[in-house]
C-alpha cells in the first residue's frame, strides 16, 4: 500500500490530512538562534541531540546555523544522519552485539561516528570491529554524573578505561561524555545549576586525573535543555548536546528560571494537527484520534486567520502557549489516516 | 538505507537482532482456540480487534480459525488489512474528511468495509463519498455505553440516525455498536458483569425501538477481552470484538476472574527481545535501550534452555508471568538498532 504524505508544499492548512506533525519554521529558527545567543562567548561547541527529530533535514539546518555535527541514540538513527548527509555523529550510548558494531564501524568508514564505552568488555568488542572493518574508532568515556544509568564512576574507573581505550591500536580515546541527564528536568533553577555544579566538579577531577596521566582529553560532552547555560560557562564542558530546545515540549516548558518564572528560553515550535471525529453536542464531550501526549492549545489561537472547519480541532501543541503565531511552514511525519 | 528485519525464519534467539517483538507461536495459537471454547455454544461471532496487532498475517490466522473478519481503528489500518487479503473490515470509529472518505469508499469497491456514524452531519458525509464512488456502504450507529467518547445516546437518537442511514441511497443500517470500553478494566468480576448487564440493556432498548419502527438490526457489536464472556451470553450482542486476548497484557492480566483471582483465560504470547548495554557491577544498575512498557521476566525463565549471552537481557513481556514456555516462533515488528 502507499502512504500518502499528509501535507505538501503550498497546501492551505486546512487540506492537510490528519494526524499531522506541523512545524512552525519561523519559532524553529527563532529557538536555533536562541540557543546560539545564549552561549555567546562561551567556547563550548554544539552538538545538538537527533534524538529529538531523527530527521537529516532539520539535523543539516542545524549544521547550518552552527552545530559541529549531532547526537543520536543508537545505530540505526546514526545510519539516518549519515546517509542524510551528516559527516559527524555521536552515538551517545553504548552499542552492543556483533550486528550492530558491524554496522556502526561500516558507517565510520564514510563520516566521522563516535561511540561511548563504559565497560572493557565493550573496548575490546569496539576494538575488533574497528580492526575488522580498517577503521579507527573516536570512543568517549562515559562517565556517570548521577543519573545512574550508564557510566562508570567518575575518577580512576574513568582513567582505566581511557587507558584501555588509548592503548587499542584502532580506537582514540576523544574524551568525557558528562551527561547529567537527571537534572534536565528539576523544576527550580538552582536546583539545576547546584546539580550542574556537581557535574562540572567530577567531569573536571577526571579530566585532571587523565592528564597527570598524560591522556588528553580534546572534549567534555554533555547538557541538554534544562542545564545547558550551567555547562556553557563552566570552563569545563566543551560540547553541548540539548535537543529539545529545537521543539520544546510541555514538560521543560514548566522548568523555572532564575527569576523563578516558568523558563522563556525558547518556544513552542512543533504541534500535532488533528479531526475531531465524534463531538456531542448535549454534552460538549469530543474525540480526537490524535496522541494526548501535548496539551491543547486555546481555540482563539487559530480563529483570528484560520477558523476550524466544522469537526476539525485546534492544533495541539507541546507547551500549551496560547499566543503564538500560526504555522508557516509544514513537515510531515506523523502516519495519516 | 535499508532496514534489515531483526530476524529470520529458523534463526536461533540468541542471533536475533534487538529490540525485537518475539511471538511465542503456541500461546498465542492457545489464546485464539481459548476464546473460541470460551463463547463455545453462544450464536456470537468473533471479529477480532486488529488495532492489538495492525497485521494482515495475524489477521488471516484469526479468520482461519473462526473470525469473520477484524475491526480497526481507522482508514489506514483498513487498507492494510483488505490489502492483506481481509474480506470483510470495521472501522470501529467515526471518520471524518473528504480525502478519508474517499479512501475509505475507494476500499469498500474491493471488500466490505463497515464504519460508524453517530451524527448526522457524518451520515450525510458518508452517502456523498458512497454516492460518488458508486458503492453502498454498510454503516453502524454507535451508541454511547457509558465511556463517554463517541457514540448518539440509546433508544430516541439512536432511532433517528438509524432511520437516516436506511433512507439513504447508498448507505445500508448494518447494526449497531455498542463497545462499553470503559469496562473492559473494572478489575472485579462482578463490578464487569453488572457495567455490561447496563450496556445490554441499552443495546436491547435500542434495538427493540428500531424493531417497533420497522428497522431491522442485524448486528449488534461490542465485547472486548476484559468483557466478552457477559457479551456473548447476553442474548443481544451478536458480534464480539475482543483484541488484546491475543498477545493479553500486564493490565488486563490484573483483572480478577469469578474466583476473586487475576484472570488465567489467557496467557501472555508477545514479548520484547532487548539487549542490555550497560551494566554496572558494583551498583547492580542496568541499562536498556527497549521500551519500558512491558514488566520484566525473571531471568529463570530463560536459563533452562536458553542461557542469555553476556550483556543480554532477559525478554520482557505484557504480562510478567514467571512460567511461560520459550518462544517457538518469531515475528518481527520493531525497528532495529
Amino acid at each position: 500500500m502507499t502512504m500518502r504524505p499528509p501535507a505538501e508544499i503550498g497546501m492551505p492548512l486546512d487540506e492537510v490530512d490528519t494526524p499531522a506533525l506541523v512545524i512552525d519554521l519561523d519559532a524553529f529558527e527563532r529557538n536555533l538562534r536562541r540557543l546560539s545567543e545564549r552561549i555567546a562567548g562561551s567556547p563550548v561547541k554544539v552538538r545538538p541531540h537527533a534524538k529529538t527529530h531523527k530527521c537529516p533535514v532539520i539535523a543539516l539546518k542545524q549544521v547550518e546555523l552552527g552545530a559541529i555535527g549531532v547526537c543520536v541514540q543508537k545505530v540505526s538513527e546514526a545510519e539516518a544522519m549519515v546517509y542524510g548527509g551528516i559527516r559527524d555523529v555521536l552515538v551517545t550510548n553504548e552499542v552492543v552485539g556483533r550486528q550492530k558494531l558491524r554496522r556502526l564501524a561500516s558507517l565510520a568508514q564514510t563520516a566521522r561516528v563516535g561511540v561511548c564505552a563504559d565497560d572493557e568488555s565493550q573496548v575490546r568488542a569496539l576494538e575488533a570491529a574497528a580492526g575488522e572493518a580498517g577503521i579507527t574508532l573516536p570512543v568517549y568515556v562515559e562517565v556517570n554524573m548521577g543519573g545512574n544509568r550508564c557510566g562508570v564512576e567518575p575518577g580512576e574507573p574513568a582513567l582505566q578505561l581511557a587507558t584501555q581505550i588509548a592503548d587499542a591500536p584502532h580506537l582514540i580515546f576523544a574524551g568525557l561524555q558528562a551527561y547529567h541527564g537527571s537534572a534536565q528536568h528539576l523544576r527550580g533553577w538552582d536546583e539545576r545549576r547546584q546539580a550542574i555544579a556537581q557535574a562540572v566538579d567530577r567531569a573536571g577531577h577526571t579530566r585532571d586525573l587523565l592528564a597527570r596521566h598524560s591522556i588528553e582529553c580534546p572534549t567534555i560532552t554533555g547538557a541538554g535543555t534544562g542545564s545547558f547555560e550551567f555547562e556553557a560557562a563552566s570552563g569545563v564542558y566543551t560540547e553541548l548536546q540539548c535537543g529539545s530546545y529545537i521543539f520544546m515540549d510541555a514538560d521543560y516548558g514548566r522548568n523555572l528560571d532564575r527569576d523563578g518564572a516558568p523558563t522563556k528560553a525558547f518556544e513552542p515550535s512543533l504541534f500535532v494537527w488533528a479531526t475531531v471525529m465524534s463531538r456531542r453536542a448535549r454534552t460538549g464531550r469530543s474525540s480526537t484520534p490524535a496522541s494526548r501526549r501535548w496539551p491543547s492549545i486555546p481555540d482563539r489561537r487559530w480563529s483570528a486567520t484560520s477558523p476550524p472547519r466544522p469537526k476539525s480541532a485546534p492544533p495541539t501543541s507541546t507547551a500549551g502557549s496560547p499566543s503564538r503565531p500560526r504555522p508557516t511552514g509544514l513537515a510531515s511525519a506523523a502516519r495519516s489516516g
